[in-house]
């Protein structure tokens, strides 16, 4: 057991040739069986633990700075790291992230969790480094999925040019997470398949352990002059010093290229082929599958259970029934086909049907055009995802006023992914955006009937759900902006979405207390009509209850309604806060967070007790 | 006098080769005179000219999709198009808009004043005339400096596998706005330094005229197969049909690839050579001080007045003062040098400044790894923007606390540049980002002392001021979150930054007519310090009035406050509203947005008439 005395790179360093080999094999193993209990990313990190390794041989990850981008595969890193005894807490609540941070070690240098920023991020501390005269190593690791981001196109765009020593490696497995598309993926391909790729590997293979760094040396500037004179990839083109592709799988190769590429002091693109799921079969068969998993049984595999009912098999459902009556209808995702529910429109449907690829920003503007030449485009997409396409909300969609339909999928809290994942802003942003309808669902017939509404709307329209299934409250309320569920004259409840469920057993609970709370759902977040003239006018106290940040959250709205009326209705807000919500399950935020149905029945006998 | 006569594309077609030559002349010479009289883009608009024309000899813009990107380079397309008659009210209230709008005319398929987005907005176009079987054909125009932002990546990487029928063509006039940086400038001059181009250019005069489109179409072929085999640079390994470099001032050579280019029915990416500022002699010298240009003497030129005294000017003084003290700051651009006052500072101090090209995404996440290795980056930029920043707002910099100092120059309202440019969004999207402090100077001594202060903290903060210069108030209030600079009895004014020269102005007229209006001046917007508990307990009314739009404003977190403490305040709010502002002066826009000390007078008038 040699993974057990690990704490460090320097203990990595320390093993001989033998060990290091048996290290790869247990990281697997150890991988496999903490992931196949605690659930997690899988694929992803089995395909880089000959990477991880090797970084670590040559890399000393607390006192270098290694970002991984996306952070899906590193495990192996944090195993290496005195992380290894807390595996069995990945993801949960008070455990350990399931994704890089610094809040948890001093070798994670910034937060990982959204795709395509480690090359910005690794330059920045690069510059940091040389301005300071600071001796350590810089290195991004970048898959070829996130490679397809806008803004890793920028960063190793500043990145070739600005002479900085520093390391990428572009961990290409063919794929991100849907199979990759695009204009990257097409120029990959073509570098794979390159004679130099085999060449490259058989001269290594000959070179390794014979000759010494001298000889990289030389052989390092005799390439570097070829590459200069005659640039042949787009990173060459870019500034970078290219090498690869090598074996991912081949811990030795990469380890003498690693070191050869940190000995440049040069920006340098290290092209590394990994095979996604490496080392077990099914997930080497299927890596969409084991991408992320629950709990599974090892030898088994996942079993093909009955297709999910969740909020975003609803939404693929409707999608194809909106298809169906509507040819205009139209739909996009970025690399989360399966993931929001598309898959059977996408087969159903396939000439409207898009995937771009990590590209939130691309597929914004691009609905833009597409509604204001006469389609329907809905735009699936993740709530912390669609954070970046805020410039293209404002500009392409909300000025130009284009009817793109947006479905806010993992609103609110996604639980084990954790703080990188909330979907805790989108109440705040999408409001921001000029002419913006942001609709809330708060089961699956209410996602259809607004689905249907948005689409027969004007302008643009999302509709913001969360992660996972409904709960008890199932009715369709969606023909009007709000719904009074259960009158009460003590205080009501004003809640939306998935949170109906918690104002509603909220309300259960006050009635055993002899507390009357009205419950009002808000199925409109965007001038929201909290019939203050009606059923409200006379309820002295109101508790807001919200899975979203406070800054721009609905209860300001109410708040400033109230005070614009000079209305004496007593006010509390329930909601994420900050927005910064730790991983854990969603039951467990809820109650950390004080959304949950104790916390807003205590809120609410907490006024009523003051107003009476 | 051809262009007097011309209204739209047919009427372009109609020409003879020679007044075509002419009609090109006249543009030029229109733009120089309107420019001059009324301000404007200059230099980007002299440089498309023979570009537009061709554009408009090939397509049809009221029935086929013409995107300029950006829209710097709009006016002789819109002089072709009807709107000449309106030129005098360019960029004015009411007038025409310096970019293009829809709202304005059916030859404008969208809104375009940001950068990078035209690809795919075009794609987009093209993707919905392709499913609804139209008859349209669709052209994108952007610029090399365009180029640099990530989204035009995604646009171009989507599109060129697409099968689309769509001319994507390149306007490279060899630099962005300050001149162009990065990877894609180093690529685009060793294309343009392949001694095809000159062969191309040779090929196709030898050409024109002289043969009939049967050869173009042979010769496409061929150079379609050619291509297809050897991709030799990065559009092509995207999978475009690259055709260029072209010389953007011929414009019968352009009109001939051009129809070639849309005959071909994929995607093509028209690689046009062009020089900014093109036919009037000082723009060509310095395109940079013609880019954007008040009135002028076209005789004389530009005169090289002494330099400006305002905010962007102020924050460059105060960034050198920094520098000096502290070895650790340093400057962030993107594309943006002179515009935010840092020509000094990139003199002084060239080590530790970076202007990345128009790249805001990655300036974030870059900004976030240099705090995180020991430096104070201070990344200056427009509020309009920022917001292409806002996941790297919340993830990379928010969540990892990083200590990024934000300069966000032209917050609120910017003025003739229209909808597309107001900074009306920072206040909500910038305390929407976990850990943020926003600071807001009301004069240059206060941003000063508020920069100071902001790299003396921790974790990000962002400092907001104007375009333009300060106002009468000229104190520094710094020290403290908030100041009360007016006591007052009947109501309050709350504002921030450089609208508290209309709060006190509103201050003293409410005087003159018996009612005394307390002055609070808010310096630092997240959790704001209203004073309830103090000075402002006793006071029956208030208004807020900020330059910024509803949603997640200020005004909404003191109702927040005043309903969950059951403060019996009564509160009018003034701001503007959806943020959607068209162009005019300031001034014209405050009245008009009703937020001007004549509309902050009558709104305390009401309510303290209400309350007495």
């Amino acid at each position: 057991m040699i993974l057990e005395n690990i704490k460090s790179s320097a203990d990595v360093k320390a093993l001989t040739a033998a060990q290091t080999q048996a290290l790869c094999g247990e990281l697997r193993q150890a991988i496999i069986e903490n992931v196949s209990k605690t659930g997690g990313h899988l694929a992803s990190g089995l395909g880089a633990v000959e990477l991880t390794v090797a970084i670590h041989r040559v890399y000393d990850t607390a006192s270098d700075r290694v970002i991984f981008d996306v952070g899906h595969q590193c495990y192996a890193h944090k195993m290496l790291t005195g992380r290894l005894d807390r595996f069995g807490t990945l993801r949960q609540f008070g455990g350990l992230s399931g994704f890089p941070t610094p809040f948890e070690s001093g070798d994670d240098p910034c937060v990982c969790g959204h795709a395509s920023v480690s090359v910005s991020n690794a330059l920045g501390m690069a510059r940091a480094r040389t301005l300071r005269g600071a001796d350590c190593d810089i290195c991004a690791v970048i898959g070829d999925g996130a490679l397809t981001g806008g803004v890793a196109y920028e960063g190793l765009s500043d990145c070739g040019q600005s002479g900085e020593s520093i390391v990428v490696i572009l961990n290409d497995n063919c794929m991100s997470i849907s199979s990759n598309v695009g204009g990257m993926a097409k120029l990959l391909s073509l570098i794979r398949a390159r004679p130099s790729y085999l060449r490259f590997k058989r001269f290594y293979r000959r070179v390794i352990g014979r000759v010494k760094p001298l000889y990289a040396v030389t052989h390092s500037v005799k390439e570097w002059i070829k590459h200069i004179v005659i640039p042949d990839n787009m990173f060459e083109q870019m500034g970078f010093y290219y090498l690869g592709p090598v074996d991912g799988h081949n811990e030795r190769l990469l380890e003498h290229v690693l070191r050869d590429a940190k000995a440049l002091k040069m920006p340098v693109l290290l092209h590394v082929v990994t095979t996604k799921g490496k080392g077990y079969a099914p997930a080497e068969r299927d890596p969409e599958l084991y991408h992320g998993v629950g709990p599974f049984d090892v030898q088994k595999g996942i079993e093909q259970a009955a297709p999910k009912r969740d909020f975003s098999a609803a939404f693929g459902e409707a999608m194809c029934a909106a298809a169906e009556r509507d040819g205009a209808v139209a739909a996009i995702t970025a690399a989360m086909e399966s993931g929001t529910g598309l898959t059977a429109f996408a087969e159903k449907y396939p000439e409207r049907f898009f995937d771009v690829g990590i590209e939130e920003e691309h597929a914004v503007s691009m609905c833009a055009g597409m509604a204001l030449n006469g389609l329907k485009p809905v735009f699936a997409v993740y709530s912390s995802f669609l954070q970046r396409g805020l410039d293209m909300l404002i500009h392409d969609v909300g000025l130009a006023r284009a009817h793109v339909v947006f479905g806010v999928d993992r609103a609110g809290l996604v639980g084990a992914d954790g703080m990188t994942h909330q979907g805790a802003f989108d109440v705040g942003y999408l409001r921001l955006v000029p002419g913006m309808t942001l609709l809330s669902p708060s089961n699956y017939v209410e996602l259809r009937s607004m689905l249907g509404a948005a689409l027969d709307a004007d302008g643009p329209v999302a509709l913001r759900y969360p992660r996972g299934s409904e709960g008890a409250f199932t009715d369709d309320t969606s023909a009007a902006p709000s719904a009074l569920l259960r009158a009460g004259v003590d205080a009501v409840i004003i809640s939306y979405g998935i949170m109906i469920n918690e104002a509603l057993a909220a309300a259960e609970m006050l009635e055993q207390k002899g507390i009357r709370a009205a419950v009002l759902k808000l199925n409109r977040l965007t001038e929201p009509d909290f019939r203050l003239d009606s059923e409200l006018a006379a309820i002295p106290a109101a508790v807001v209850a919200e899975d979203c940040a406070a800054a721009g959250c609905v209860g300001q709205s109410l708040a400033a309604a109230l005070a614009e009326r000079g209305a004496a209705m007593r006010l509390k807000m329930l909601n994420l806060g900050s927005g910064v919500v730790q991983h854990g399950s969603v039951d467990a935020l809820r109650r950390a967070c004080g959304i949950d149905a104790q916390s807003i029945a205590a809120a609410v006998a907490s006024l009523a007790g003051g107003a009476a």
